[in-house]
């Protein structure tokens, strides 16, 4: 009886709430993002500062960010930043990438005191994730992924509607799945073989460096002073018809189906979503072609790629959403 | 207000079927296995009939079994079997294994039609880590991973107490995750370089006889006969200190971490449990150890791997327990 009670004041709180907007930040390696967001849209022009080196800088830089919009129409700020984060308390507790010293900042603690708003802070990849797998079409699927491919490789999945975080709040970091045997690549987070190391944007340019060795700069224009090439040099020659850069390319979405095979036979997702820098020099068809090949029957069944339809905003969307979302129903 | 009032009852149905154990049956490639079930344990002997051939003679073997237990005080079957099941229809629709032609049977229909139960059929995997994840002392964790190694391998997702079966019944078909590059080894399935041909007994069949390659009968009494060399002979062999076998089955220990590796940076899980044939010969701290290295450190933290404790029974108890579990409260 007491739920059938709660029931009812909950409700019409959540209607007097859903009205008001949260406030989204994407804090990357290189700038912060910002920007109100209601119903999983984006409803302001975004703003964006570059972010600043050390812990403290890139506070005041979010304070100041936070303090640009109408914090008094706010009904909180979610953050969606790189690492792995207790979402309860707030805390950055483990492996950042792109933000060195990160690691062990309680960001949700700090920032309420100073914001005095309510703010939720989650891994980039799974806000992405949450706010793609959140979309019309896919909100009431069973199991969606989003893949995030760019300077590493990231993931997000959600299941029947709400994020998977995990036992430690460590699912998901798709990355790390090892793809290889025989100790061939170190990855960026000092393990050997991950996906991270085939897939990304650097794994991209290390298959390259294998794959030229011995070729000459008749055969291929990517060959060029050592540590000069680029992602880009990569996808340009081979919209230009270079073969080698052709043939790199082709071995990179064998690498991005490698991974998103494990998953499909771990998960049987009703639909990956891939996003991210790198994701818009994907084959959608080739990449599907490769990955249902490599599927048992009853899996490749169901494989359905998506490229992102909120490219850049994701991040922001889904960690806005998240004080929205997670204010209105409590977490299980 | 419906919701209230139907729960009332839902209630007193719960509390009068309760008491009713149900039947599981393990139906294997080799051996049918039943025993009626309750509350998660065994309460009758079991019984065992040989596996016969052709889907006509396994259901007629499989109506007989039923039929020897008391049907009136049974509330249902539940039939754990290889395979892809849909768990709606109870059709066999994939990839059935060690049980040719079995796939496309809908067994759940024509057994129902026999033995005047209601029937629920589950994949085997799927049963057992149902069964695994509902102990004592892993039921509320939010993820707990079976998996199964025998010869095949295969797993079970359980989060926070339900089974995952993705999109299409196919997850948890970790067998099949491709753990190599480079097109070394065929599965069985027809696919290349899964989990499986690596981590079953097949596998590691397959592993010795590359390790034994060029090795002479005076360097490890594994050198025999081609096509002789059993897992027995294997580790045997390394249990009496043959420095080859030993290599051998470390080399095993390496490909099943990888597996569990992959698994780990997907779900994040708060414990694997190792079930199957060949967990008896599983060393579980240099598992652990194993694994442990190969992932992030927040992912480490959270590696627990457990040997079964209802090995060779959670078939038959998953199984049963759907039955009972799933009449009870519907399916999200």
């Amino acid at each position: 009886m007491s739920r059938a009670k709660s029931y009812d004041a909950a409700k019409i709180d959540t209607l007097a709430k859903s009205k008001l907007p949260a406030l989204g930040i994407d804090l990357g390696g290189t700038k912060i993002r910002a920007a109100a967001v209601r119903d999983y849209e984006v409803i302001t022009e975004p703003k964006q500062v570059p972010t600043p080196e050390g812990r403290e800088h890139i506070i005041e830089a979010l304070v100041d960010l936070v303090s640009e919009f109408k914090t008094d129409i706010l009904m909180g700020v979610g953050i969606a930043t790189a690492g792995i984060v207790n979402c309860d308390t707030g805390e950055i507790i483990g492996s950042t990438g792109n933000l060195p010293g990160w690691s062990g900042t309680p960001l949700k603690k700090v920032l309420e005191s100073k914001i005095l708003l309510p703010v939720h802070v989650e891994n980039d990849a799974n806000a992405a994730g949450y706010a793609e797998a959140r979309i019309e079409a896919l909100r009431k699927k069973r199991c969606v992924v989003t893949v995030t491919l760019g300077t590493g490789i990231g993931g997000g999945i959600v299941l029947h509607g709400r994020l998977f975080r995990g036992s430690n709040w460590a699912a998901g970091e798709v990355g790390h799945i090892k793809i290889a045997q025989d100790n061939k690549r170190l990855c960026t987070c000092g393990l050997i073989d991950c996906w991270e190391a085939y897939g990304s944007g650097r794994g991209l340019i290390m298959t390259a460096q294998e794959m030229l060795e011995g070729v000459t700069i008749d055969q291929s224009r990517l060959v060029k002073e050592p540590g000069t090439l680029t992602t880009y040099d990569v996808f340009s020659a081979a919209k230009e018809d270079d073969l080698m850069a052709k043939k790199i390319v082709e071995r990179w979405h064998e690498h991005i189906a490698h991974g998103l095979v494990n998953l499909a036979h771990v998960l049987n997702p009703d639909c990956f979503v891939i996003t991210g820098g790198l994701s818009e020099f994907v084959d959608f068809q080739l990449l599907h072609d490769m990955v249902a090949d490599r599927c048992l029957p009853r899996v490749a069944d169901a494989i359905e790629i998506r490229q992102s339809a909120i490219q850049g905003q994701a991040g922001i969307i889904g960690a806005a959403q998240f004080v929205i979302d997670e204010l209105l129903t409590p977490r299980s």
